[in-house]
């Protein structure tokens, strides 16, 4: 049987980091710690695998698992040097949950379990002080009715009974603060406590401190599926089955008295990943205080008391005296926690995350962890750790989350926009939000999805509005520091904060926020700098991300280890200039039908449509020529050196003509035919189901006039461009092609007009022909198809709905509810589905290869962006993913990763000097300077890889070449 | 080098009837003749292989050729005792076409070659008679003008120059018949045919028979590829790759004088099939004469031209005299026809179309060949042909065209009636209808009620036309293909129906279609031919299906060799009894939804709809389940012992809404809702790819509780039966499945629903729960589908349009053309697209038996009844197709020659009884009495295929158990 419980502690450590799934990361850090020496209070975790276990035997906790505790628990009571329910010289417990990924306020925590009646005095005896001792009692008594017990508000608008009871002693006694209870006001609570406990749940407060452990072990247990938990991990992708790990740890106290203190700290700054220890603190606290925000925090080190000072205007003199930082109030305890973090950092080779509590002047750890971060921070603190020495540039590369580069290619305020700044909070997670005002998780969804930007304002916030969080631009809290948790989820989102601006008075009631004179009502904007801390009136322009040199920095190594190509799908020179300007390789998906919408082309368009003959639809077209020329010579301008692949017209017809009256009545006045006559056109191109209708090459099949104005505009730009000296590379593609001689067909009409337009201007183009694979049956026959094309690029959105079977306009209807039932793992649109979808790719590009074995495969559909396809795109062995511009940046990133992730990096790159031979470099080794390009990388590479031994050198010269252009 | 040219006449004969592919049919058969010791005027064949080196050089001979026919043309001469040219004794050449495949009329002949004014003298010497001489020259020199030399009319409007010739004489002499010309007027006409050729092209008539040959040669590899007939190949899906062969034979003339005549005949009556010898001649003519219809031709036979006369009205003593028989006119030349013939049948093994020659009495046969002949006749001949012990049950089965078996399932036209063709649609659903034209399904339930004959009239149909469609006698629609909404529902009513007709303009309002300025209006006859998708103005008299025992014999041989199982598509117990009288074994797909339109459930069905609630839901669903149960009793009763598959709601669910006004109002008050609520719930529904959108199970995972309720109506049907001691198998489908989870989720609650309902009733019911495969996913995961499915019902119409991105509604804007241009070789949703959807069907088979190998495997779609695509299903090794009632014996006869074809019987289906051990029977034997179900079959079996050995007995043990109740 599995050994369910791992003791940790001094010299009594069991687990260890890697057991991370067993033990859940708080339990395997906990234990790592230990095992490094750090002071850490001993006690043992009791495994995910009992949490599985409980669920899986109806909630019974299994047998044995009692002796494995008691057994651990003796070593704890040696390793602290008490003992669990003894009257003289008690040990007091917290029970904690731990998962493998962390979720922060999801799950419950019992603190202070061991005390009753009797071991109550042996505490007070122990500590001296009777009133740490009975207010330590009244909160273990609290937490325990309400976590364990289960004594809870009966409905939402009822209080919390135990804050009830408080308040209303407050009131007897006419005091304010919680401090000012007397030892009898605490003990009083106590009494009342557990009065109310018994009345409304007919049961005694337990006093066998045994019943009390495994009532808390229990309720943590249960607490991996409460509601709130089970939506954090479906929006995180948490795995249901997963578990929970529960960590019983000897308490020790940062709140019996003022050399006690408690505090976290991060080893880098979380938000810009400088790198400074950045942490806060309170004296005389436990620590749920430091995160609940309910008093604001001190700064751990001088250097950040007087940042803080400095923002907020309080005199250096005053500071220290006031708000002085850890650094200054304990500075031998901040020297330990110093060295603990340094330890920590290098031994993890990552930024920190860290818990302390210092009970009289001696420095506990409660935890350390690898800590959240914002994506600059992320990129920062990845380079920085590389140019330390710390890891190297492939690490560095696996601990950015591609997808949270989006946080930095957004759009911030326009220092130059007016600001009418109200109030300053903290800046607890970077970028710019502007919205209407919202007091409510339930109203920013409700706006949010009748089309409003709203920013979400919230006295605090708590898992309850997580929803809601999501929901808005930005949050905006009058309580909590850095740590609490409307920053640490926000900075997860992504989602620019402002937390802690305690100037703000927010009234739920009457729906308004009051600060220095002005009312904000519901409905009014506000804007939010996540990076400042500044709350502004009113709605302030934004403007274009701009991308710091680590940044940059970051996506030179991805380039260099990423064997995918990385183009983007653009419709004009603008988005072409923007795309080269994140990195894009050329372009994947030119989509010609969007230029047919501007200015006077669309009445071109129409009168082509409207057209009975032949010829009248070439005369409309010869209008059409020159402005699609025009369109094509700036993009194939702007990515030149690069290719260019155009699709030719793919939308059905009617997507052209107007279906409003008085659209038809102006589109009938424009082309002198009767309105009658417009609305019959139109009512003849009406199709049951247009996306399976009459669109694609369908068109160039029956209107081959299309086909050929189209390749005309193509290769008449190129040949203007390469006159003027610009390398144009423009590749045609035929999209929706399900056979393979519908391709030959448009193919023929492509080859003889290139020819002929180049004989014209006596040029010659380098082009390619190719085709779009977007219907199940080109994939299954691309063997064929490869036969006539050069190139294939999978049209996924297309692909994924016919082989689904799914409308994107109409799924919406049911694809939420399949995510919900889990019929579905993703949205099948926005995460590549590798079991259906992904075969039909891996067969065509085996099918396609196999016929023509230097076919250039590529993807241009939505996945091109998303990092889950695109590591699938790596492992299928396309050439390039395509993606919106703004993707770009993820897809390189993606792109590398999946390289590193399959060992499969770009021959040399990255690769350390002294790799030797085809032998792997052992994972430990962390080499000064990483990126060795000089590498040998042909030999690796033909070690490897015998087969592909030429083409892989090839490549590597060509891409080389094309960079230098 | 491949010899190029084969003689044939007695002892010099070098081909055979095999050779058909280089010798084409014509010559084929004329050596197979010669080899038989049949007279045939002696000649040689030019192979079609020439023809094809003739175009590839650029219209040249090939060197050689001239040797090989000089050669071949001695023989001849030989064998007639005749020279070519010569003056004294001149051998006279036909030159004819003869391709593979008959092409009637379509490619050039030329008589009398040889003749010139030096050899005319010698054929008159010969003959002895001057006019006949001089009359083969003149129409020698008129039709080599003609096509050898191109002398034609200069364009449409111009007579023939030849036909103004011979008018212009005849108008001088005053004379009116041909034959009234005297030697001096024909000698005339030689010279002036002469003399325009000459003036016309400037070239003289050659005189040198060997030019002449060359000439005629050339001429007939030229008529190859003629305007007419390439366009003929092309409808009659002909290679344009392979070329004619050239026939030249020594002439015989049928025109030398009175002992002389020409016939054509077959040997059976091709109408009927029935065993009569069937014949037509002229005394005194060429063989064109008979053919081009200018004599009326007299009977070959005694009985057939008693027949005649007995037809029109012609007494005995007069007939004799005028229209005597072959048989009486010449009786030793008819005696030895007939020898001849019935030495062509017992040869050919089948009915034989002949030509014969009779000159100076005696009989030369100038062609045979299998000859034409109707459905009915094709099943009578071989049914009879097996009687007689001519041919064996496998050939039987082989000689019957499936499709045209159609013919005899529905009404047809009277031949005779007059036809006033007025437009053409598709031909959706076979047979005749003639009926008052109605425009909406309640007037033509109404019409039909008070007994009127309608046909409904509809810009295209929807499930609420379903009960005017079935009180009329036919369906004519303007939009929709061959699987449209119309066409489908007919096909299963066994309705004519003719769709996709553009031509009609259809106003609702006016109710008048409108069509090449003809106005029908409501009220007015029209009628439709569903065989062909001609439209025609007025009544046109019908004559109804009929069919003979033969028939029943075929469909019985048929069912001994088939492996497929031949199933129905039914949704009523109606039609579920024309099957099972049809021969179907089972339903392969029972579609539940059209039993949501009758009567007042369609009300029940929209209160389901529109309820907001699931109690709402449950409420209305609970008034259907009466209904659907009372429907599945029926049903499963009318199928009973054999498996009857039920599929789950399929459309979605605004099909089941009004869209008009004014019945959304009727809705709203049947409700007691407003009107708005109606146009919002309706409004709701709109889908832009409703093909693709919220139907299908996806219905089923939205509201379980119409899976459900449909469940519990299948499983109390069948208990209720099973009390009464009938056998119901009920298959409950789950539709359009795309990922497994969907299908668990489903069957989960049909399981459940099953369980409670058999413990309800306390009764047992053999049940299965399956899937369609209609979604190119579920293909593609077939093996983790089959690990729920128990079988799998390829939907092949929703699984084509999906694999190929075609909407069947909308494809006619371009699928016609697609054919046309040959991208496509059929329209996929007729015959089976083996490349792409039939891999997706092959990869599911191997991937659902890999992961269950005892996984039923059928198809539902149409396809189930297109032959080739049945072929398909046979090769993949499904279980059964399955097809609409009317459709069921093609299928099973398709079935049984796929099973031929591939030499994969049912094991000892009509092996004769001679077959030893496993050695194949020898091809030529023809045993007298061929079907001998007393065969060692098993034997046979086990040692052709030795793994599936018990399945195969097991199998045919258990059909026969079956037929047996």
């Amino acid at each position: 049987m599995a050994k369910r419980v791992y003791t940790f502690g001094k010299g009594i450590n069991e687990g260890k980091a890697e057991m991370k799934n067993l033990l859940g990361g708080k339990g395997a850090n906990l234990a790592e710690m230990a095992g490094l020496g750090i002071p850490v209070p001993a006690g043992f975790t009791i495994t995910a695998e009992v949490c599985i276990e409980y669920y899986k035997s109806g909630k019974q906790l299994p047998k044995g698992l009692q002796d494995e505790v008691k057994t651990a628990l003796k070593k704890a009571e040696k390793a602290m040097g008490a003992v669990f329910g003894d009257v003289g010289n008690p040990l007091l417990l917290s029970v904690r949950s731990g998962a493998r990924v962390s979720m922060p306020g999801m799950m419950d925590t019992v603190l202070n379990l061991g005390l009753n009646d009797e071991t109550i005095n042996g505490l007070i005896k122990k500590t001296g002080n009777e009133r740490f001792g009975w207010d330590s009692y009244r909160r273990f008594v609290n937490m325990y009715g309400d976590v364990v017990m289960g004594l809870k508000p009966v409905n939402k608008e009822d209080h919390d009974p135990f804050e009830e009871i408080m308040d209303g002693l407050k009131r007897e006694k006419g005091i304010k603060s919680d401090l000012d209870l007397t030892v009898a006001d605490l003990k009083e609570l106590v009494k009342r406590y557990k009065d109310i406990i018994y009345r409304r749940l007919n049961r005694n407060f337990p006093t066998d401190p045994w019943e009390q452990l495994w009532g808390a072990i229990g309720a943590v247990f249960e607490s991996w599926n409460t509601e709130r938990a089970v939506l954090y991990r479906k929006m995180n992708g948490i795995d249901d089955s997963w578990g929970t790990a529960v960590n019983v740890q000897a308490m020790v106290f940062g709140n019996m008295g003022s050399d006690c203190a408690t505090g976290v700290a991060f080893t880098r700054d979380p938000a810009t990943g400088e790198k400074i220890f950045y942490g806060e603190y309170l004296i005389n606290a436990q620590g749920e205080d430091v995160v609940a925000g309910i008093r604001t925090p001190q700064q751990v080190t001088v250097e950040g008391s007087q940042r803080w000072a400095g923002d907020n205007a309080v005199p250096e003199a005053e500071r220290k005296g006031k708000f002085p930082s850890l650094e200054e109030c304990m500075p031998e305890a901040y020297n330990d926690l110093v060295n603990v973090y340094s330890k920590l950092e290098k031994h993890y080779t990552d930024m920190q995350d860290i818990e302390f509590t210092i009970q009289n002047r001696k420095l506990w750890m409660l935890q350390t962890r690898n800590g959240k971060r914002t994506a600059a921070a992320a990129v920062r603190i990845a380079v920085d750790m590389v140019k330390e020495g710390l890891i190297d540039k492939k690490k560095a590369l696996l601990r950015i989350d591609p997808a949270a580069l989006d946080q930095l290619l957004h759009p911030t305020f326009d220092p130059k926009a007016p600001k009418n700044k109200i109030a300053k909070g903290l800046p607890a997670s970077p970028g710019a939000a502007t919205g209407k005002v919202v007091f409510h998780a339930d109203e920013a969804e409700e706006w949010n999805k009748r089309g409003e930007r709203v920013v979400l304002v919230r006295i605090e916030t708590s898992p309850e509005d997580l929803k809601g969080m999501n929901a808005a631009q930005g949050i905006l809290t009058q309580r909590g520091g850095m740590t609490s948790h409307a920053a640490v989820v926000a900075r997860g989102m992504g989602k620019c904060c402002v937390s802690g601006c305690g100037e703000l008075e927010i009234n739920y009631s009457t729906k308004e926020i009051r600060v220095k004179g002005n009312v904000i009502k519901e409905g009014d904007y506000i804007s939010l700098d996540g990076s400042t801390g500044d709350v502004m009136l009113g709605e302030v322009k934004t403007i274009e991300a701009k991308l710091s040199g680590t940044f940059g920095i970051i996506m030179q190594w991805a380039d260099e280890v990423k064997k995918l190509g990385v183009r983007t799908n653009a419709d004009t020179p603008y988005d072409a200039r923007v795309a080269r300007d994140f990195g894009a390789q050329g372009i994947g998906l030119c989509r010609t039908e969007h230029m047919f919408f501007e200015g006077d082309r669309i009445k071109a368009v129409r009168e082509m449509i409207l057209a009975d003959t032949l010829d009248g639809r070439k005369r409309a077209l010869a209008k059409l020529l020159p402005m699609q020329r025009d369109d094509f010579t700036g993009i194939l301008e702007a990515m030149q050196g690069y290719g260019v692949t155009i699709r030719l017209l793919d939308p059905p017809l009617h997507e052209f003509v107007p279906h409003e009256d008085a659209n038809q009545m102006e589109m009938a006045q424009e082309m002198g035919i009767s309105l009658e006559q417009v609305k019959a056109k139109v009512a003849s191109l009406h199709e049951f189901n247009p996306m399976l209708g009459h669109r694609g090459c369908r068109l160039g099949v029956t209107y081959p006039e299309i086909t050929e104005m189209q390749s005309r505009a193509v290769f008449e730009a190129a040949c203007i461009l390469k006159k003027r000296g610009v390398d144009a590379k423009p590749e045609v593609m035929v999209p929706l092609v399900g056979t393979v001689k519908e391709l030959k067909m448009q193919k023929d009409i492509i080859v003889e007009t290139a020819e002929k337009v180049m004989k014209e201007h006596g040029i010659k183009v380098d082009y390619k022909v190719g085709t779009m694979i977007e219907i199940p049956r080109a994939a299954l026959t691309a063997d064929e198809i490869a036969g006539e094309a050069e190139f294939f690029s999978f049209g996924t959105n297309d692909l994924t709905q016919m082989t689904f079977g799914y409308s994107r306009d109409d799924s919406g209807s049911f694809l939420p509810e399949y995510i919900e039932k889990k019929i579905l793992p993703h949205d099948p649109f926005r995460v590549l589905d590798r079991d259906g979808v992904g075969q039909l790719i891996r067969m065509a590009v085996q099918k396609g290869r196999e016929r023509r074995p230097d076919l250039k495969v590529g993807i241009c559909g939505e996945h091109g962006g998303d990092p889950s396809s695109v590591e699938f795109c790596h492992m299928v062995g396309l050439n390039y993913v395509s993606c919106s511009p703004f993707r770009v940046p993820i897809a390189r990133l993606a792109a590398a990763q999946a390289a590193i992730r399959h060992g499969q990096e770009k021959s040399g790159a990255v690769k350390p000097a002294r790799v030797k031979k085809t032998k792997p470099a052992p994972k430990k080794a962390k080499p000064k300077k990483a990126a060795v390009k000089k590498a040998p990388a042909k030999k690796a590479a033909a070690k490897k890889k015998p087969a592909p031994k030429k083409t892989v050198a090839k490549k590597s010269v060509k891409k080389t070449v094309k960079k230098k252009k």
